[in-house]
């Protein structure tokens, strides 16, 4: 359907001039996505940011809301003062940012997974909940530096599910009660510091085990069930006031037989405005995602969403066909004015919330006039405070058991030694630069790293289909895994002749992500740890990431052997691990792993 | 050498007061390094790029210049800004952007890399001339917008050594006299532009073998080969109005027995200054190189280049030890103070050239006050004209022969074909991210990515020591290489069987690199090709960057194979190239490639 023409047709066909303030009205409830960099030709994903030219045109439209992606912070700050700029209104800045603004933007503060301080919840729920209230001022404060206003977290959904390939480690807690008290307290934290937070994915997206951005995920559960479980985090955020809720492209058939979540009145009116009592913007998530367009085209999936009880519509896959579409819907009758004019009221309110803060353009754009400083506080990358939680959360969360890795006769000379790291992507990766200390801390103490990801030769030694099979049949060893000698441990999946000789410091860099799901699922990495063993050739282990993967093979290393696991992939989490599997220095302080 | 305790040494000892003219007419003289991101965090290289506590210190005792790199363009333009607000005087800003400001600083120009012009000028001399003119414009315009006013290059070696590891297709020629007019031709264009050149690096590096980034190359040449072959485009360049002069660090034993050109009074005052009548800057290449420092100390150092001529110091490995050991040398009576002074006039007089031309940084921080456009023209990557440029020059450079990639049967499923891509670095390539169109477009033709780098899991049937040697035997086919399906071919050094199966397009980014040589040299690439085509698996060859390796393996490419070469490795390189392999559409604008 072609956006202009749709347009043009219901002008004339009610005969009534274009109505502007309805043209306004419905640009403003849009969210539409570009980069972080400031040139088209930067742009990492083309096929979903928006090109300048589209982007100015849209903004000037009255578009009032942009998601973010990709650049540095330096970037990020020029970046939103140019929207700004371009637009017509007031603009609704955000970006996903769940695990610090440096997840995204590099230069502010990267921090691990909300899912390190739903374990250390367990073990003491006033330190969690105390550096959670930290993790959101530290958020809130650096999107507000860099220029946005809206957080887009936290997760409220509740990690039940290890397997999920989508939520998994991003969720503040695998109970109802941790992730809700996490949360609220991330969106106090946050909020105190002048930006709009956002708990997602109504009603609650932790208990599946595929992707929505490839399908549309089914979750069983009826309300007493999501009472229990899914429901409790969102009161949470809720209650400690949070700005906003996003919703989830579930279906849930025990609430609505046919439409998902993002596209229910059941769900957004009925449960989460009525029964919940949440008065602030609802946003759907992006509806570029596969589990929507299969279904709906842009301009019905945005009408279905305002609809059902939406305020804002995210990343619509045609923001013209988007407006189009609402305009049609609103002329012919099929949706109410008034009910997108309720929605840009709470736009409005949100907005004015912040004010009361202080403009935060105006206030990073004045840090100085000479140029000394020109990201304020944020010039020489994250504050002191900030730099210490980014630590303190790496330290508290690190497991470790086993000692200090030995080096390797003679390692000064030829490495006779090797580091097998795994990663999802080496390509683009922000964690695994060449400076990254799991290359440069094992180099040093010559483990020669050998790098896997997706587009490596492959490192086993019979088709990785049959190596999994083999590996879900269960150890050959002892209960324990530890070396037995036995011919399928010895023969093991690593072709280990091909990757070098000596000892092998494993690094696994691990954790489900949105639209690749999880290494740790396809790869027999039990079957290494035996073989490696079994060898008299795992000089250590070490896990970043997933929690679900160092359970899996924590149990299986013998006693001895050096072995750490951190939620975190960045560089600080692993100079921290390395530190204390006697691989350099503990960095000290937050930039101390460039060595 | 402690320098703090130097200068109290000499402050004491000769009973003056301290002569802070004298402190800061030495710092002025000094170049450091730093990255061109704002942060500490995010520094590449923090073993040689200054924190910026200490660079704020030795800007504020007047350190005169500063060489960046890493970051992109919005970074540039901000630290620059940063830069000059933290200096006590007029800063000397300078990059490495031999190949266009975009080769360091993402989101302005790359361009393909000079030698390409080099080899246009055989058949088209005039037309090369022009493109190097523009080329020069073009990196000007780019360096003095996003706040450099100094330009490091062009390099003025002739590259008739294939094998020189550190130069290669930095050179602008193989011949002299091609060298020297496309050298002159890059100055009059970015001189125009308002920031100055450098020509680099005398005499002459074209000729060695080994990089004097790791150890002293030694050129045994006597002035009578030197005035042939090193010099003339030198004197190009010279004749050409080029500002600054950089020497290399190159034993010419000939010249001076004891002293790399760097330190040799000989070579810089006597062949330079005198001989070649260069009245403007010289300046030493990075001190903390090897070369010198395994033979000096910091302050030795420096006091060494300045007695030999050199006006400027750029990265000693020490600023305080080089800064106090000069003072010393002054002080003691060593080093003439009105040496010094001379230098600093040269220097006052280059920035006052530029000033003539307006203020750059005051011309770029006036470009928008709105914000919407933050780097001025930059601010949606680099100009129309530059973007033409830079498509015309790959485009121009680009070889081509044997038609187009027929696609494997079924590459819509599951991909039953590989692409496999050599490049010296995976992790962190600028030029091979997620996106880049080696892999987009490949996967999207049904070539599945297997990527080669140092890192990976042997490729290699066989150890590739023993590949090499084998290859080094020559050929066992007949004079072409054709597929003679010999044992050796057949049998030949990749591990086929774990790479993948079907039709196999081969991607070689190769090209001298400093500090890493070249892949091509090392791995048997010749034997690869003859491999693949006794398997009847060859489907393409693209080589990205060195003639050298495309000049060896084009011969043996059977007739009716696609095979193609660019200069460039560069994303647009990568668009065009396997467009004319048909394997998506020309890039028809700059950032076309982004598909």
């Amino acid at each position: 359907m072609d956006g202009a023409g749709v347009l043009a047709e219901v002008s004339h066909g009610s005969g009534a001039v274009p109505d502007d303030d309805l043209a306004r009205l419905v640009a403003s409830l849009l969210v539409v996505r570009c980069s972080g960099h400031l040139a088209d030709g930067q742009r990492r994903y083309p096929r979903w940011e928006l090109d300048n030219a589209t982007l100015q045109r849209l903004l000037g439209a009255g578009v009032g809301g942009v998601i973010l992606l990709g650049g540095s912070a330096a970037e990020l700050r020029l970046r939103t003062r140019q929207l700004q700029a371009w637009a017509a209104t007031d603009l609704l800045l955000c970006a996903d940012v769940e695990e610090g603004v440096g997840q995204r933007f590099e230069g502010a503060s990267w921090l691990v997974p909300p899912l390190a301080l739903g374990r250390l919840h367990g073990d003491d729920p006033a330190a969690a909940e105390e550096l959670a209230e930290r993790y959101g001022r530290c958020s809130g404060r650096e999107a507000r530096a860099l220029g946005l206003n809206w957080v887009l977290g936290p997760v409220c959904d509740v990690n039940n599910n290890p397997a999920n390939p989508v939520i998994n480690v991003r969720a503040w807690g695998e109970t109802a009660a941790t992730a809700g008290a996490l949360a609220a307290a991330f969106v106090r934290g946050a909020q105190a510091e002048g930006v709009l937070c956002c708990a997602k994915h109504f009603p609650g997206h932790g208990d599946t085990a595929s992707d929505s951005h490839l399908e549309l995920p089914l979750l069983p559960h009826n309300r007493e069930r999501l009472e229990a479980v899914e429901l409790p985090p969102f009161r949470a955020a809720i209650a400690a006031g949070v700005a906003s809720v996003m919703t989830a492209h579930l279906l849930l058939p025990e609430l609505d037989r046919e439409r998902p979540a993002t596209l229910s009145a059941a769900v957004l009116t009925g449960l989460l405005r009525s029964d919940l009592g949440f008065g602030g913007l609802v946003v759907t998530d992006a509806l570029v995602m596969e589990a929507i367009t299969a279904h709906h085209g842009a301009g019905e999936a945005a009408v279905l969403a305002l609809e059902a009880g939406a305020d804002l519509v995210l990343m619509p896959a045609d923001a013209d066909a988007a407006m189009a579409g609402i305009r049609v819907a609103v002329e012919q009758g099929r949706l109410g004015r008034e009910r997108l004019e309720a929605s840009t009221e709470r736009r409005r309110l949100a907005l004015a919330s912040l004010r009361e803060l202080g403009d935060p353009l105006a206030a990073a754009g004045s840090a100085s006039e000479d140029g000394s400083e020109p990201l304020g506080p944020l010039s020489n990358g994250p504050i002191s405070a900030d730099r210490q939680l980014a630590l303190e959360l790496v330290q508290r969360s690190l497991r470790h058991q086993g000692g200090q890795v030995s080096l390797p006769a003679g390692s000064s000379g030829a490495a006779a030694a090797i580091t097998l790291i795994r990663v999802d992507t080496a390509l683009g990766s922000t964690f695994l630069q060449p400076t990254a200390p799991a290359l440069t801390r094992a180099s040093a103490a010559g483990f020669r790293p050998v790098v896997l990801d997706g587009c490596s030769p492959s490192p086993w030694r019979i088709g990785l289909e049959e190596a999994a099979d083999r590996s879900a049949d269960g150890p050959d060893g002892d209960a324990t895994g530890r070396s037995t000698g036995t011919p399928i441990a010895a023969d093991g999946p690593l072709d280990l002749a091909r990757l070098g000789e000596g000892p092998v410091l494993l690094q696994l860099f691990v954790r489900g992500n949105p639209f690749r799901g999880s290494a740790a699922g396809r790869e027999p990495w039990e079957a290494v740890i035996r073989q490696l063993q079994a060898a008299g050739r795992l000089a250590g282990l070490a896990v970043y990431g997933s929690p679900y993967l160092w359970e899996s093979l924590q149990p299986l290393i013998a006693e001895g052997i050096p072995a750490a696991w951190s939620p975190g992939q960045m560089p600080l989490a692993q100079a921290e691990l390395l530190a204390v599997l006697g691989l350099g220095t503990p960095a000290g302080r937050g930039d101390g792993f460039t060595d």
